[in-house]
């Protein structure tokens, strides 16, 4: 490969850049709340608060960000002392230790708002706690995530558990999001040491998002039967969500890695491949949030915006795929994703990332955090990237 | 006003034309279900169906219509055989006789798919029988509407018993949605000669719903504190839904002229100024969906879309100003909305019209039903449009 075709210590130093010098200093200068505790992630362009409750997956995305770089980065006290902010706000506020339970939205103070009948607060929940034990070396804080590992196991097997209905015209219909995020959950919760603990758990999920992929039609179906059938007639089934079958593609590239499983990591570099070739817009750059298989309009409103964290996974997730294999087409879509990315998501001005463009790439939402955006996906494919060529370059 | 600016009998054809001979033709052809009963409402833009799911809200809504049109336009015994079958495919599948709860999603068989927990399933419900049962003189149908009625009263008092808990981190907040759509149940429900019955709650209804207009700053707020307070902090109490406040608008009008209250009518005839005049976008034209009143982004990822009910909402809100009021501008935005609303959602090839549009006016989803646009806003406003000039002028 020549050198400006792709040159990583070059694209190391700009993942840098962005990730210290633009991203965590905005979350680090404006998110944190000294009077309750936990992180305002109601955020506008120039980093002012516009609204004080707190969303959970974000504060515990957040915690786990900071506990991360504490850990693996460097060991500034200032890190730490951010991620322990959150860990406290969500084990005061957000858990439920009775049932295990973890709110959806809470107010500044922690008072709860909304309880979702899904298991994703949960999730995030478990992911901040199993890096905040490992970044502390604390064993309390992984023996709860590991118990909170366990509930949401069950759960998403039973989702009535935790009083969802189950009603009896829903059709047998499997979600990509649960296994993948269970499977990135066994990732962070067993760290190096405790994959033993988890192999069958590790191989079901595997199979499971593996029963999205058609490689006949070289689709990654969000939604499929119970043997992962493709419900053509109905608009869940259609549903394509390249940002997500990306995202599961580098989770599952990590465990074929680990486990030493080719066949696995070919086609994880297919999910990503398939995936980010459906999901470009051709007319104006970009990858679409939402598209119907079957080229129906997606039900979705808000299909053809251009959110910033399927890049941040493809950014990953395809430069994955340019080291692990030779394909010169590999290198052709990250240079085009890398383009588009760079130069339409980051506030050169205020720091971090826009999130929400429109169709043609304008400004959508000038918010840098909101109900679903906050310190999490930017700042982890840029780590992650830079992690990863560390190891291979 | 001079003939080339308002020509209320060249309105009323154009209305009729799009009705009869596009929108009603539409439904008519493409959504009955021969094997089932009930519609077809995810309908693709050449009337195929896209998904056979049945959405409750659309399902009672068209019921409504076809009731509408045969009581008092023409009583056609196909117009009344589809009213018919929307309304036993209601009852037989949708409703729980025990409880009052109606189902918001059911298979194509009835068999229920989704139960919120929310009043709005219910709402479009009750609007349905009491019409229908209008339209045969059955009386059976308007019992179980009044009583359904009474229950949905008692649930806005306290959401808790429709199982939606109340958590202590929730700011007190009223949303406009509630007191405007009973208000508008009542109007269908009361009908010509059962008004008295409801007088408390009429006054109730427009009580709350006055609560939300902030004469002052010229604003129409979609959620307010309980006395009315303006809660800027927060962004669902800065949020602006000018489609919806529109519509509160046309609702209050009817009753303002039923009531013979001055006052009110005057404020319904700002509600729909301002909101018209705040939802307006300067650049391409349209109604925006969603709004922020202190000019942040709103979080509403399609708050820039162009949708195709805040139009029809609009164009019935704006033709009562222009024959109410001696006000130019009134006429000035009719003739605005009326150009944009008519060069950009009907499609003259397949009938009906689009729903969604890009912010610049092109078409986001090609659909013309899906799970919440259906046989409704547009029929409707071209109904009462229609019903209007002919009793005004």
């Amino acid at each position: 490969m020549t050198d400006h075709l792709f040159n990583p210590k070059q694209l190391k130093q700009q993942f840098e850049h962005e990730l210290y010098e633009s991203v965590i200093p905005f979350w680090e200068r404006f998110s944190p709340d000294a009077a309750y505790g936990g992180y305002f992630n109601c955020l506008d362009f120039d980093g002012s608060v516009y609204d004080s409750r707190k969303h959970v997956w974000l504060q515990g995305r957040q915690a786990w960000m900071f506990s991360k770089l504490y850990r693996t980065i460097e060991q500034k006290q200032e890190w730490l002392n951010l991620a322990q902010s959150g860990i406290d706000f969500l084990l005061d506020n957000a858990y439920n230790s009775e049932n295990g339970r973890v709110y959806f939205e809470m107010a500044r103070d922690g008072k709860p708002i909304y309880l979702q009948r899904k298991i994703f607060s949960e999730c995030f929940f478990i992911m901040a706690l199993a890096e905040f034990s490992r970044a502390t070396g604390e064993e309390k804080y992984m023996t709860i995530a590991k118990e909170e590992l366990e509930r949401v196991w069950e759960w998403t097997k039973d989702i009535s558990k935790i009083g969802r209905p189950v009603l009896e015209g829903q059709s047998e219909m499997n979600s990509l999001a649960i296994p993948m995020i269970l499977l990135n959950l066994i990732e962070e919760v067993a760290g190096d040491d405790d994959v033993e603990t988890y192999t069958d758990e590790i191989d079901q999920c595997i199979k499971l998002m593996l029963k999205h992929v058609h490689e006949d039609k070289k689709l990654v179906l969000e939604n499929v039967g119970p043997d992962g059938e493709y419900m053509a007639n109905s608009y869940d089934g259609r549903m394509l969500v390249p940002g997500h079958a990306i995202e599961a593609g580098w989770f599952l590239q990590h465990w074929a890695l680990r486990l030493k499983r080719d066949e696995l990591s070919k086609t994880a570099a297919n999910i990503i491949r398939w995936s980010f070739d459906k999901g470009w817009d051709e007319k104006f750059g970009g990858l679409f949030y939402f598209l119907d298989s079957k080229g129906y309009s997606p039900t979705q409103l808000e299909w053809n915006k251009k959110l910033w964290w399927p890049h941040t996974e493809a950014l990953y997730g395809l430069l994955q795929n340019v080291t692990l294999f030779d394909e010169k087409e590999d290198l052709l879509r990250f240079n085009k994703l890398r383009n588009y990315t760079f130069t339409h998501f980051p506030d050169a001005e205020h720091g971090e990332w826009f999130g929400y463009l429109n169709r043609d790439g304008s400004v959508s939402q000038r918010f840098k955090g909101g109900p679903y955006k906050g310190c999490f996906h930017v700042p982890r494919a840029l780590y992650l990237c830079n992690q990863w060529i560390e190891e291979y370059y």
